[in-house]
């Protein structure tokens, strides 16, 4: 009663196997994280999310996430909430800005949700890199984004963590449209139970 | 790298052995969740905030969940993230509220951040209960409540939550200033490092 645990699924490692371990550029670190996107999707795995953590300056990736909501039984268990969770894992500290620690960005398929905004406030990375926006994620996947702030951006900006949203939207638009192409499950819980899309 | 395990500490099992596991009275679910935030506390296993799920009308006890931020190096290890999440794996479920289930409440020791009020929403709790105020957090014991909306209650209640707060809330308060007294630390990833408040 008092343990938990969360996996990715078994294929991330193969996944990570196909791409390089630093990643400098920005743009290319967000095409990294659509690729993984998509795979959750084509596994079908869960939702239609993927994050990942770098180090700021050197392009290293620290870990990544995605969606495991349904399968790990676990409703906290976003992209972003899984990539920042296990980065302070890799590094041993709750805090990813600690003195000693390079700095970290998230780069993120869509924008955080209020939890996962939330969770970025606490974790210490000092960027955030986002593709799809909120109303993407809603209007086209049909997933609520929860009880986000109306000063969004400047809530981030005043506690030091830099956002550059909507890099490659229209590649992170598409890959929300593949989802709901192929079938995909919405499963907010306040419906109570899985719904299809289609 | 794929793989999370948080636990929460030792001393929860002999904690819970002190309690009958079906409390139906809200106020003494509330009185319950205070002892466990002091005791949380007084061990100084983690922040001063504590949480449980019980089933709504039969009061039973589901989890419990008391913040491990620091111990468990995860800045998502709150209490209200570690009742949520520990409770929908003991029913195997994202969803608490889904079809077959009966409702369940939240009970929390200080009104929810962003990042827990977000998670209440995805969870499928039906009702909280709440002690301390945000601004009693912020005010005595000196932690963040994040980027959370203006109609905070509101958002809950369009999604079909009840919100309770301010059950108890002098004890609430008492508990965070025993905190304070007893020299607790105050961790907020964006200040880089912890920063004790004595």
């Amino acid at each position: 009663m008092n343990q938990l645990n969360l996996s990715l699924p078994d294929w991330i490692n193969s996944f990570l196997n196909e791409y390089p371990k630093i990643i400098p550029d920005p743009e290319k670190q967000m095409r990294f994280v659509l690729a993984l996107t998509e795979r959750n999707i084509r596994e079908e795995t869960g939702g239609p999310f993927g994050s990942a953590v770098f180090e700021r300056d050197s392009g290293k990736l620290v870990s990544v996430g995605v969606n495991v909501v349904v399968r790990q039984n676990c409703s906290a268990a976003h992209a972003e909430m899984m990539a920042l969770m296990l980065a302070q894992k890799e590094l041993g500290h709750f805090d990813l800005g600690a003195d000693g620690f390079p700095g970290h960005r998230l780069v993120t398929s869509g924008k955080m949700c209020a939890m996962c905004l939330g969770n970025v406030c606490w974790s210490g990375v000092s960027e955030v890199l986002s593709s799809a926006e909120p109303e993407d994620v809603e209007k086209i996947a049909g997933f609520d984004e929860g009880p986000t702030p109306p000063d969004y951006n400047a809530q981030l900006e005043r506690r030091g963590i830099k956002i550059v949203p909507e890099l490659l939207r229209s590649e992170g638009r598409a890959v929300l449209q593949l989802y709901v192409d192929l079938g995909g499950k919405v499963y907010n819980a306040r419906h109570s139970q899985e719904s299809s899309l289609t």
